[in-house]
């Protein structure tokens, strides 16, 4: 790559390769998004600049549900219109702003940052799950959701938060399992199709 | 989007959009990308934000070529050892890299800026081609290349480009059309093979 773009001036092979480092932006994206920043108005590459840094100074996690604000606690845990007896425990912030757009729940959120995976050396000590205990102790949450994604990893996280939350008698659940929304029987995996089956519903 | 990100705190919103607004980037890439830089190190959101600055500040057209450069002229036109009779026009600074790799070319650039596109409202003022036309009046030019994108608009400018230095007794030609390197005759589209055709070389 450094090769390739040995005719450039040195800024722009520093953007370059800043931009290659992002999830996703491979050698030519990378290439195409600094010549694009070169030819943008001052505006907004200055807009994007100060944006990153920003992000960077100003937001924290919430010290009560982990999840990423710029206040604490987050506006979902100040909120007293939001029912305290329920946690919904997911495991990154990006997802609470999934389960936010469905309007379907009113409770509260735990963001674990993470999940189990021993491939990566990620154990529990290194999701945040101690804050989670913190909360289910006072007595005052009666349910807690587990939204981590239908992986292995996030199965197996997810049952061994169950494990660690039974002595505490809060009841624990988890997304259903089955058909997405306009699937096609037809095409539908079968690990799908069998939780599908298994969770069947009456009408 | 901005709807959906509501419950994203404001910093982050604002760098979804900036990310949003880069060529290539969809809504759901800007949110990937924004929690990306949110957990990436310090030193690498810094990074990323100092190389948007420093090209925007550090990076101007070379006086000559009108490549992008930090010194003027650039690198390459300050070069003695490129053949300064043989001009090649290209329609962006990336142009430049790809020919540069290629290892084949010796002699000096012109960067056009674009290509003439009167659906875009892009004449002959909106490129580069004073600059050139100065460039070839002097009489050291034996020959300029054109290489802009076989395209339809990259064809017009080439032609366009032909006719204005007509004039001044100076060489013009282009870029090979035909089969690319490893092509399959039977999935090759009908213009490639035409051109193949019609340009056919001698062993």
């Amino acid at each position: 790559m450094a090769d390739s773009n040995a005719a450039a001036p040195e800024p722009i092979v520093r953007l370059i390769e800043a931009f290659h480092k992002l999830p996703g932006v491979g050698p030519k994206s990378a290439q195409r998004l600094a010549y694009h920043i070169l030819r943008a108005p001052e505006q907004e590459a200055a807009a994007l600049a100060t944006a990153i840094s920003d992000v960077k100074q100003r937001i924290a996690l919430c010290s009560v549900c982990m999840n990423i604000t710029e206040t604490d606690p987050c506006g979902l845990c100040a909120n007293q219109q939001r029912d305290p007896t329920v946690i919904c425990v997911v495991e990154q912030p990006l997802d609470i702003l999934a389960i936010e757009r469905t309007g379907g729940f009113r409770g509260r959120y735990h963001v674990l940052h993470g999940v189990l995976n021993p491939m990566d050396g990620i154990g529990p000590d290194d999701l945040r799950l101690r804050e989670l205990l913190a909360r289910v102790q006072d007595g005052t949450v009666k349910e807690v959701i587990m939204a981590t994604n239908p992986s292995l990893e996030g199965e197996a996280t997810s049952m061994y938060v169950q494990r660690l939350l039974s002595p505490f008698g809060v009841r624990v659940t988890r997304l259903a399992r089955g058909l997405p929304s306009g699937a096609d029987l037809e095409y539908t995996d079968d690990v799908t199709l069998a939780r599908a089956l298994e969770g069947r519903q009456d009408f």
